[in-house]
């Protein structure tokens, strides 16, 4: 089969590879049918993710048909239309019974990192029960791509960690898919000031359609015109969705006192903590990595609905032009592209 | 009347002042029969807290007499004995009723840092109402001294913002006043281990008496005895008692996943955060400044005999001794010190 590999030549590259075979008795093997690409490819192609080694099938999103189940799967059978979760869950750890299948002993993030992934004709899923989902009827497929990572990884680790409460104020920090994607979820809470803070002027207007109050050009102003939306006490919740030092930095200028900073970033470097700044100011830093916990819950919310993410989906390709489709994706402010759908 | 006050020399200077003065209905006097000495004080001696101008009486603990009430003043009346409390809350601005005194729009801290604090004989304390708690019969006015700051910000910024559970995991890092009464608090909430990590060899000996499990030297081995101790897992909460950053540095190696980082430390500097190590351990960094909602519940905790904090108190001075006191406790690992009361 054709797959999208990690190679050392810091680009991308097509590769023929042999089709996956169960290992376990709780893995499937999964068709795909669509596929995207992550800003946390980008990341591994930069060399930012230490623990995904070169040879490595990139993603962890997409939909497909469910080609074969091993003898425990008990939830989906052959030919059930399946969304592939960018988080493996044994369902039983420690982790997993603590809601957080993101550090599942067996599973947590392992597709298109730790194991090959689903930029690839077929893909082998671990612990299946745990790690799929069944196709809504009221949506779109292209728009249940989403709920692989983004929409989830929006929602639990910007909306959710952020405590973003009825008529507070928020800002969002990155217009990319994920700073989009909390734009459209944080309206679930009903902030009463929801702020896009991106140096895209496209991703300004994409961010104003789906939802957010004010828009602020990240640049030397950014503190000031915050402040000055918020009677310059600063927002009750900070989403760091962008993943460099000046964005954390900013955070941190911009949090209210008792707020909250919710970092979404994949950070490749350390950054500073103002601690002197901050030890008394009451606030909260909270990292994480999706648990995939509401995506069952996002996905009845697109079914009805209430979110609509179409806007998000700029661009399609076929999986033969998958080269094409990182060219673009990795030059996204030039092509005004968020997210891409690419079909097999 | 005779003051501490914090001048350019570097060091603490006994003057003569005027008794303060009623400037609002609200205000209360009190006459000090017992104040201590907090890290925070030697902070601000050592150039640490920038909003502390010099002139300024310090001090933010105490208890006394009231000697005079204002009209608005309802809950004390001339003569009672009470606790001053290290945050002046007005009781009815938004952050007070978000429960956030601390940052009280009227109050917050100010005795010994804005306004004149409690190292003098008498005190003015605005917000008399939400600032002062009387005296509980059954525990000696020198324990109760530890209900103006140190023992509600353990209990506050330690144990409540570290989320300590049953059955988890504790680490504090400094052994100083605050982190040995994180020691006694934490233990409220039934932790398994309780681990304290300090150079000072005759505080980790106080930490085993009040309750830790386990004590660890802070050094180049800490990090690998934690992991012993934990499994390799590293510890639920981790208490930063210190306030430099080699302590926060270890907070981050030793926080397990799904963990809680309490910075209780007064930062004079930045700080650097690993994000690129911790961004997917979905973990949480917590800064506070106390909002004395615990005081009164711990007052009874006392009063009943469920706290002890005799322990933590090493030495007793006059306030005509108090910058012998001064010395003691700025050099509190060679006189073997911990918390001392200064008696009027």
């Amino acid at each position: 089969m054709k797959a999208l590999v990690f190679t050392d030549k810091g680009r991308p590259t097509v590769e023929e590879r042999p089709r996956p075979t169960m290992l376990a008795a709780t893995d499937a093997i999964v068709k795909l049918v669509k596929t995207t690409i992550c800003g946390t490819d980008l990341h591994i192609l930069n060399g930012d993710v230490a623990t995904c080694s070169t040879g490595r099938i990139l993603g962890h999103e997409g939909t497909g048909i469910v080609e074969a189940i091993g003898a425990n799967v008990t939830r989906f059978q052959v030919g059930d239309r399946v969304i592939i979760s960018c988080i493996t869950s044994c369902s039983s750890c420690e982790f997993c019974c603590r809601g957080l299948a993101s550090h599942c002993t067996e599973g947590g993030w392992l597709l298109g990192h730790t194991i090959d992934g689903t930029q690839a004709e077929y893909v082998r899923t671990p612990h299946a029960d745990g790690s799929l989902h069944h196709l809504v009827k009221g949506a779109s497929e292209d728009v249940q791509v989403m709920c692989s990572d983004v929409l989830p990884t929006a929602f639990e680790c910007g909306v959710l960690s952020g405590c973003i409460k009825p008529g507070s104020s928020v800002a969002i920090i990155g217009g990319g898919p994920v700073g989009l994607c909390v734009t459209i979820t944080a309206q679930l809470y009903s902030p009463l000031k929801l702020i896009m803070i991106t140096r895209d002027t496209n991703r300004l207007k994409i961010a104003k359609d789906l939802g957010a109050t004010h828009r602020v050009s990240f640049g030397p102003n950014a503190v000031k015109e915050v402040m000055e939306l918020t009677g310059g006490r600063g927002v009750d919740t900070v989403i760091e969705a962008a993943g460099v030092p000046g964005t954390f930095d900013l955070c941190q200028e911009i949090v209210a006192v008792g707020g909250t900073i919710a970092n979404l970033g994949v950070h490749g470097c350390k950054v500073d903590l103002h601690l002197d700044k901050l030890w008394h100011k009451n606030i909260i830093i909270a990292t994480s990595l999706v648990n995939t916990s509401s995506t069952g819950m996002l996905l009845k919310l697109i079914d009805s609905g209430k979110i609509k993410t179409d806007a998000l989906l700029t661009h399609r390709f076929n999986f033969a032009e998958i080269l094409d489709a990182y060219s673009t994706f990795g030059a996204a402010a030039q092509h005004n592209a968020v997210k891409m759908v690419i079909n097999f």
